[in-house]
């Protein structure tokens, strides 16, 4: 059943690596349905779903006339088209939102709207196609996810994770090198971000698939023990003298406070979500204060999701496959659905595109599972490793100018 | 007038991406020695003079037999032989020491003394040479430099330099990306090292040859003023909502105290340096309690000296050239000397390896010159680009196993 019109596709959330090579991939699917005289045009709306309500929107067949310009695309970090952080409100509470959104449509004639984010965004397609649907308005609403977090639920994995992931563990083990130099005890607590879910974190642990690994990882998923860290530590510091903590910034005490609360504002993001930066530092005057050996902390921060120049092959090519299979889905009827990425049986790493009712996916939270966290609270298993692994392989042949990774931006 | 006998190699203080180039261009010079026979073999002194002084040598021609792991070797971040914050004190203050070194390399037929460091152990290869000169043990001491910093006098730059100044280049432009896709007035701060001269921070501004680069650049080369500091980032705002800003570590106020100090401790170093590490966040408070806006701060720590999977091709290759050329210079009766870079004339960037006597290089300091920082003392000038610009040049061709860069460790 042939529908026929225009599409519009936005970004939102936190930037990735990989959130533009989705955005790629929806182009180049988009492209195709227009071979087929299915989609007229494919709008750009900047910054998200803000952006469509002043209906700012930009042609993409127009921006990205030659298509050289997708492949710096895909190694570009960021969202081009611009990011937002609102969530839309139910339509009983924002009447007002929707009618405009419903007369944008209509005036642009689009009848596809595919939205690349994560948890939060997912929510806004949800409320979206759910509006369309019970206003009789043809549209078909296709979430795309990236996350750094991997934390959606109903997809192996999210785009995004992997080049994250690769970043961590590359530079983990680049600080384990650099720790090791010296002979005196010293502990480097590495931050790594992650508010719920521990995967970023768990990912440092790929270190130890070349070489040494952190001595210890603690994630959001396992109670953070004061008492416990301190005797983790001592007991690595007996084995050996450059000792690297791998933790995420989500880790909470019994009493389920941040263990960075100590340090922070206790300021809250327009989510709700408590904002953390200061893990690393509070495990850091711990440490000070009850083992008096010299101690630093590394707070990955910004970095660690804008690393394009160490994007996982991996992750870039299935950020366009989503892309590529949202508008593929969307044209074959689907709506309300979120694309997934499935992971095959088999020896060999292999995945297929897939799509889950974005009704079992939007505000719920895919934890790392209880099997690849050692019994201690304080490592990853190998089961975890082997989990995640495949999702760091491969590299981009990435263009340079001026000894700098060259980026595609949207004017 | 040949010298014959065994040659030792020891790296020193700071890690760096390049200073196990420089080891490889060691070994690659004394390998070529030994096939003229006038070097037996190369020891590697653990842990610079430390290790030296406990005789922990290893023979780098056993480790090294086989070729490629030359190769593994310069893409391998920090000091794989280890490295010492030892200085040494003068032969009159520590008689002791001095009398052991020369046990040590009378033991081992050592004529040949490598030592790649930083200014501190510049300072060691200068009191070396002059105590074996004094006691009639023919020794050639030769200093081969590293520092990211690049501060030391009498060479253009230094090794380890332009692979750190890449790292920070490339991470500057791509939070420049990740910062730009929300629209409300946001200021980033980027902290640098650079505890004396502000080289790496200056390179943020090599962003800017392809594409925006940072908004706003305080050396240490410059009293920073807070009042002018919010001017700045005031201004800016009235252009463009997100704003980044570059700082050094080393940025201090009029009365001579360092910025970051009022978040430190006061902790110094064991060469009476002070402890830095909280100038961002420093600022970070300024911008909230004075323009009130949204503002982060993040610190590069230490995955700028160690980043070494984004080496500078033109930094490598220099690297090996100096440690190569130390040999040289060396069994053709040099000593007392640190090998430099010198560039030279003409519109294509080119250099030839030279060398300076160690008595005026250990213990000064090169800061960035005034006509490479602007008028107003917030940004670098072209001239300052035209000169960063060559040295991050290239990449390395890397090997990668399990997704992650390949490291050489000496076991």
């Amino acid at each position: 059943m042939l529908l026929h019109g225009n599409a519009v596709v936005g970004q939102s959330g936190g930037p990735t690596a990989a959130i533009n090579a989705t955005l790629s991939g929806v182009i180049k699917g988009a492209l195709e349905a227009k071979e087929q005289g299915i989609i007229g045009t494919l709008y750009g709306m900047r910054n998200g779903i803000e952006g469509f309500l002043k209906e700012d929107l930009v042609d993409l067949f127009d921006v990205f006339s030659n298509p050289d310009d997708l492949k710096t695309l895909e190694a570009t970090p960021a969202a081009a088209l611009g990011s937002c952080r609102r969530k839309l409100k139910s339509h009983e509470e924002d009447f007002d939102t929707y009618q405009r959104i419903l007369k944008i449509l209509k005036k642009h004639d689009i009848r596809y709207f595919f939205y690349i984010g994560g948890n939060d965004s997912m929510d806004t397609v949800l409320k979206l196609s759910r509006y369309a649907a019970s206003h009789d308005y043809e549209l078909r609403v296709v979430g795309v996810p990236k996350t750094i977090d991997n934390d959606l639920m109903a997809t192996d994995h999210t785009p995004g994770f992997g080049s994250a992931a690769k970043f961590v563990a590359t530079t983990v083990k680049e600080i384990i090198r650099d720790i090791n130099v010296y002979t005196m005890d010293a502990v480097t607590i590495v931050e790594i971000m992650g508010r719920d879910a521990g995967w970023l974190t768990a990912s440092a642990a790929l270190a130890s698939l070349s070489g040494e690994g952190p001595d210890l990882v603690y994630l959001p998923e396992r109670i953070f023990d004061e008492q416990s860290f301190v005797d983790d530590v001592k007991a690595r510091l007996k084995d050996h003298p450059a000792i690297l903590v791998a933790v995420s910034e989500g880790v909470r005490f019994a009493n389920g406070e941040y263990v960075g609360a100590g340090t922070q504002s206790g300021a809250v993001d327009v989510f709700g979500h408590k904002y953390l930066a200061g893990t690393g530092k509070v495990l850091e005057s711990i440490i000070k204060n009850r083992i008096g050996c010299k101690v630093r902390s590394v707070e990955l921060s910004l970095t660690q999701r804008c690393a394009s120049h160490i994007s996982s092959l991996t992750d870039i090519t299935e950020s366009v496959m989503v892309g590529k299979g949202a508008v593929k889905a969307a044209t074959e009827g689907r709506t309300g659905v979120m694309m997934t990425i499935e992971r095959l049986e088999g020896a060999e790493y292999s995945v297929r595109i897939g799509l889950a009712d974005i009704s079992c996916i939007a505000n719920a939270i895919k934890t790392v599972p209880g099997e690849y966290i050692n019994e201690e609270g304080n490592g990853i298993t190998e089961d975890g490793v082997n989990y995640l692994g495949p999702l760091i392989e491969g590299e981009l042949d990435l263009e340079y100018e001026n000894g700098l990774p060259k980026h595609f931006v949207i004017k």
